[in-house]
């Protein structure tokens, strides 16, 4: 069994989590933690756990008492949060799985220019693996701290990955149009998460200067062996869920289909949550589930490739890669509890 | 090993059927059949299920040679279509449970009145159990005929259950106002079904005479012991699933809302599928699974009790409940295959 | 020209207000306050406004020493904030229309108990008219202060009025089931608001102690001509706009739908803003209007009448209905600015 | 007063064209066909309409003998049917606008390659004028038949307009990512447009293929005086209205999104339908009306902009527009009967 800790269980990433936690059968929820909601049981923030996770949730300075209880601690905290708490549970020997921001860029430079804060924990970088298990498998394995990736990140990656390792695409040609669910904003009481604000329109937003866009391009630019810059642009959709990346890059030569197809099988076609399919992906496919759907198209007349990716943003997109980087960091089957199928309806 | 077939698969219930006998460790799905998507994968109609129920749709006659391969055959078809099919299966031993409306009405007249067909199975009528496994588990343990209660009427007779049979209410003050997501429609192409149709609206519909209505005047006879006539309004809501039952009874004696709340949890307190809760129900909180959310209140200033149950559609009012009496009758854990978590967002 | 100020304007009902005023030709916005958007513009805060409305709000302060350049005050302000405010109006002369419900009920006992709050201007309930026009247009012509009904309570009397006043049904057997889209819980920060939480979900509220309660029953009441308790259930749909009411009561004497029908005509054929139909209303049909639809159904079976009445929240339940009041106040055609067809998609 | 037919009045397009003109004080609807409703009065149908435009819908023969009672002829048909009725009418002297695809492409080859259709109207064509009035206005007013622009090639072609009239951006680097509520795929009866198959979901949908993409690349050629290629990828929302058109370019040369908005102010700054804004378009802004917002973003990183442009797909992208050209032909206001401001909520 193994015994974990949640902080920041009452976001929606974060019950996500619990959702999955629960789910799996190895794992016993040690402690789960609210700064919003402290001492009030879990179940009654999320009714929907009612009579399954009735858990109190304690505050965080409690959970740094019971560290020594658990084996995995994730952390699902606003970014420029986890620094201390994620010392400190190294320092113990416990594996820390952060589905925030701080770890996830290399460089605490460019951390500090689109996050605006010091990066407090720069000697812990160096040890912290980017968690998407499709690419870095094998360092996970291996791995004390996990940063788990962005959902926006974790769809885009994934839908432009083979085309820049394998050279495909002119680099500085990257264009990204993503579009979220309103789950991605978060649980903050802010006017423009209000129903009445949000239904019934789309909208992009954070143009420009969308805090993903550099974790995007240092993966992408680690594929390619060159540093890329590329266009980010995300959009609020008027549903809970999911995540559509449409992904365009100008090819270099020209290159059909088919072979595409080939190579995305080539690089994906074993992995477990991810499925390259000739349909254009649709979020509804993948909703509840840790799956990424993945098609493309190649515009003949423009020589571009259009990849899209399709994931739930709080599932792939956050809690349920966090448990597939705990099944593969101790050693579990990659989809123990997290072989949920997707509800389309 | 439990081996199913499933006729109707490809409708909205029969899919949801597959999803969950997909995640049942005990059962293998021998064939499903469709008529509209006759020889095509299912994941191709279902493209959720891709690489996961990739069966090809067969045809029903196919299915009927095919009855000798199973176990248990599971129908969700259109009502007056079960009939021959069932007696089939029946002759050859094999369990039915139907989730359609053809064996739920005890008296084949008011199944001529309502449904506007001759019952061709009035036979089989006697045998027949009515699946509501909270009321009639014993009976379903040894039953070879199952009628899985429609939508409306699950979460309407487990509203009211309890006060009628406790001889609570006025028998002739029963108004249940139910509201469903659209899911309840159907996947038949009609112009009211359409998103633009659906969207941003509510509305009222088959007041009076909607089909559900004898049903539950069936099952809260028999509780009361004496023949009760109420009023049941439909309403369709712009959500894909879910169904709440709002439902009023005038109280025959004063009674408070505590001495109630111990009658409904003497009654539903073991349920592992009901929960009766003391904040009022949202069908947001039991989404995604069997779960049924039961709360009330009295209104002392005019002596009437309002009891709300909340209830996925497709789940306990259709799939989930399916698979929950197969578990009954085959003696398995009742929440096997169906103990997912309702997931809010 | 009528000059008008605007008291409350960045509210979901009060920029409704702003539209339709805007829409009006004989109308000028004098002036527009806002609480949580002083000194800004308000098509800053409403965007669909830019260039049209471009108004800066004003506190409550500077509107109150600009009184004397308006004809009448509309004040759309949460309840116990109406007070003053009105009494200050009125002593200049100025006519006042008040979207709150700080003059609905003629009780101030009644106001305290639902409304927590002691009623501070008992003097001008006297002359304070229910502004509910097609029951009250005479009187509301001769009036300087309008209570301009709530929501629900428009679309609940609408459809009860005439069984009431005709004595047609028991008077202790009315429960009104209604259900309304988000805007109706307005725009503060709430969790329960945020789009997550009321998207693919409906739920009721206020069961037995919502304020729209007494309103109705005072109403009712004086058509009946004895006083009346009933069940009032408010929902809450995943739509913007839209209230649905669904109104039940046990008939005296068998009557049929078309008497029925007839009496409605009777009361209701020449109102420009009263639709009487053979079909169950839908909102998207009154969606953008300030349009009332009606239609009742017969259930023999249970010798019981549903009257289902649907209008658009913030029009005929808020901003359009108060449009309204000041036509007849001012002797304009009374649907002047108003008469706007309901855009059904 | 001019007097106008309408053929196809039933569609998603038409219903709404019928709104705007029975708002027009200076239209009389002489006739409206409907291919599906025939004889069945047009309120009936869209029953918002009821009591306001009860006019029966008649069949296209009924329309084509009855051409010499009216102005101007709308037909709002799919592609391919427009060519005979067309020509019928103009030969009577008829002005005819028709929202249908099939005068909108110069080239009968390109017609054919994107429609699979001969052009059987080709000795029209010519005096065809492409309906966009913020570029032709003054070919329009002398026109006789107008070709109203499709949906997205609206807000496409106005938000790329000046950028590339002025040579600011690679002709070869024009990506368009637009994203369009679900009325825009009609009322027809297809599976993919059911609310189950729409909601909670995005997809994309014709990519590299969308019949728009011919029609917006013809008139950014026109306007760059050489052919342009460009990369066209449609999205399919959950909400009724709206269309998101986000348009990325190559800039040539380092230029500031200050002196971006300049150019873009002088070539809309003085047209009543374009609001040429520094925050980031939403659709719900311009919702129920004639506007199209168009904000922009210079990304100094990759030195690409992206300008995002939002309309009511069935008002300026259809309806609306064809009311605006109307206008411009006969002299009127152009904003006459299309001057409603959006409603957001």
């Amino acid at each position: 069994m193994i015994n974990v800790g949640v902080v920041g269980a009452t976001g929606y990433a974060g019950q996500q989590l619990i959702w999955f936690l629960n789910n799996h059968s190895d794992v016993n929820i040690e402690f789960l933690t609210s700064h919003s909601y402290e001492n009030i049981s879990f179940s009654q923030v999320y009714p929907n756990y009612r009579g399954f996770v009735d858990n109190k949730c304690i505050k965080i300075q409690e959970a740094e008492e019971r560290l020594c209880t658990i084996n995995v601690l994730f952390i699902a905290l606003p970014h420029g949060k986890s620094f201390d708490l994620a010392r400190k549970a190294l320092a113990k020997g416990i594996k820390v799985i952060d589905l925030g921001a701080d770890f996830r860029l290399n460089s605490p430079e460019i951390y500090k220019e689109w996050y605006g804060l010091e990066h407090n924990a720069v000697d812990l970088l160096e040890d912290a693996v980017y968690g998407l298990v499709e690419i870095y498998r094998d360092k996970i394995k291996n791995s004390n701290l996990i940063a788990n990736p962005g959902c926006y990140t974790t769809a885009s990656i994934l839908g432009l990955y083979p085309l820049v390792k394998e050279n495909l695409i002119e680099l500085d040609s990257i264009i990204i149009d993503a579009k979220s669910g309103v789950s991605g904003a978060g649980r903050d009481l802010k006017v423009t998460s209000l129903f009445g604000e949000c239904n019934e329109s789309i909208k992009a937003y954070g143009v420009t200067t969308h805090r993903h866009t550099p974790e995007i391009e240092q993966e992408l630019s680690i594929a390619a062996g060159k540093d890329i810059s590329l266009v980010f642009t995300p959009h609020l959709v008027p549903m809970n869920r999911g995540i559509l990346s449409t992904c365009y890059g100008k090819l270099k030569n020209a290159v059909s289909e088919e072979e595409l197809y080939d190579i995305y099988n080539k690089y994906y076609g074993k992995e477990q949550f991810i499925r390259i399919i000739k349909e254009i992906p649709e979020t509804r496919n993948v909703k509840g589930s840790n799956l990424c759907d993945i098609g493309l198209r190649v515009d003949k007349r423009t020589n571009k490739v259009i990849v899209i990716s399709a994931i739930d943003n709080l599932i792939k997109g956050a809690a349920g890669q966090a448990v597939q980087n705990m099944n593969v960091i101790f050693g579990l089957e990659e989809n123990k509890g997290i072989d949920v199928l997707p509800m389309q309806i």
